[in-house]
């Protein structure tokens, strides 16, 4: 049985029984505590990393208000790519929502993985791709898209998270208080915003 | 002489004599006439294109006014990736402010071109990179900076077309009327807003 984290790549590119070795090599395990962060707002970002289980968030402070803006879980990649690529410091947050066991890569790892696995560039392209596309999508919402449709783009995105998730962190992502969270999940039930 | 496509490819990634036979078969010139769409809301963008020469602008429709977000000029790769990669219809409009001279690269002959130029996985990857960062920059600016900002980031981005470009098409990437422009641009003039 293979490693999550090999799979995971495995599901972009061929990997030879080497590639799999230096890939196993190159990635250092490390857990997040609940509530630990993987970076604050002011830090460059030095990993790209990978979520084996557990959960995280990314947010800002919006009006001395914390708003999520995504999450990350199981299976997902883990980076912030502005701050990472360009050695800046970062303007967001990530932090573990729940105990957390990542493999991470630094910055030189990277370089050295897309040169030495035999389609580590394809992998790297294939992944920048998803990332565009993934980061277009969660800006556009967040600048634009009113309470309701955040909210049905949660139900659409993280199906799995609607129940084991704290109300508030719903709200934070939808970006209302969570009394005001709960008439929009009554409307929603009642069938007045999914036409 | 290299053509400029060739330079700016190899300016990512070294490329063989066969690379660059490659690369000169599988773009196709096109020439844009001023006013004339590269792409169009509701098309899919076929093309990863290269301008040799000429200016376009990149635009939406905002409350009835066009509001331009970008500009591509010589040397700029061209394309709309979210509707290019996704194969899915664009939300955004791309049209020649003057003549222009293209160089278009079709899906299917990227595909081609990164399994069979030499790091051609490389260069998507690094161009991906770009597009990343540069798109994440655009549309932050475009639904948070206040049009001094605006303003000055376009004196920065395009310090070459503040001469040769008429005034409302800076007024419109600003956000603003023409007239307001000129306010903001007396203000700055006067050092208000450059500390």
């Amino acid at each position: 049985m293979k490693s999550p984290l090999i799979q995971k790549i495995a599901s972009f590119i061929p990997l030879s029984v080497n590639d799999e070795e230096i890939i196993l090599q190159l990635f250092k395990e490390r857990i997040l505590e609940k509530e630990e962060s993987f970076l604050r707002i002011g830090e460059t970002c030095r990993y790209f990393a990978f979520i084996e289980s557990g959960l995280v968030k990314y947010f800002i402070n919006q009006d001395g208000n914390e708003f999520i803006y995504n999450f990350g879980r199981k299976n997902d990649f883990l980076c912030d790519y502005g701050s990472f690529l360009n050695r800046r410091p970062s303007v967001k947050n990530i932090e573990a929502i729940e105990r957390t066991r990542l493999w991470l890569l630094s910055y030189e790892d990277l370089k050295f993985f897309y040169s030495s696995v035999t389609e580590g560039e394809r992998f790297g392209r294939m992944n920048m791709e998803n990332v565009y596309t993934e980061t277009v999508v969660q800006l556009v919402s967040q600048y634009t898209d009113t309470p309701e449709k955040r909210y049905l783009q949660f139900l659409r995105n993280f199906p799995d998270l609607v129940q084991k998730m704290p109300q508030y962190y719903i709200a934070s992502y939808v970006g209302v208080k969570p009394q005001s969270l709960s008439r929009i999940r009554k409307r929603i039930q009642e069938g007045d915003l999914l036409t």
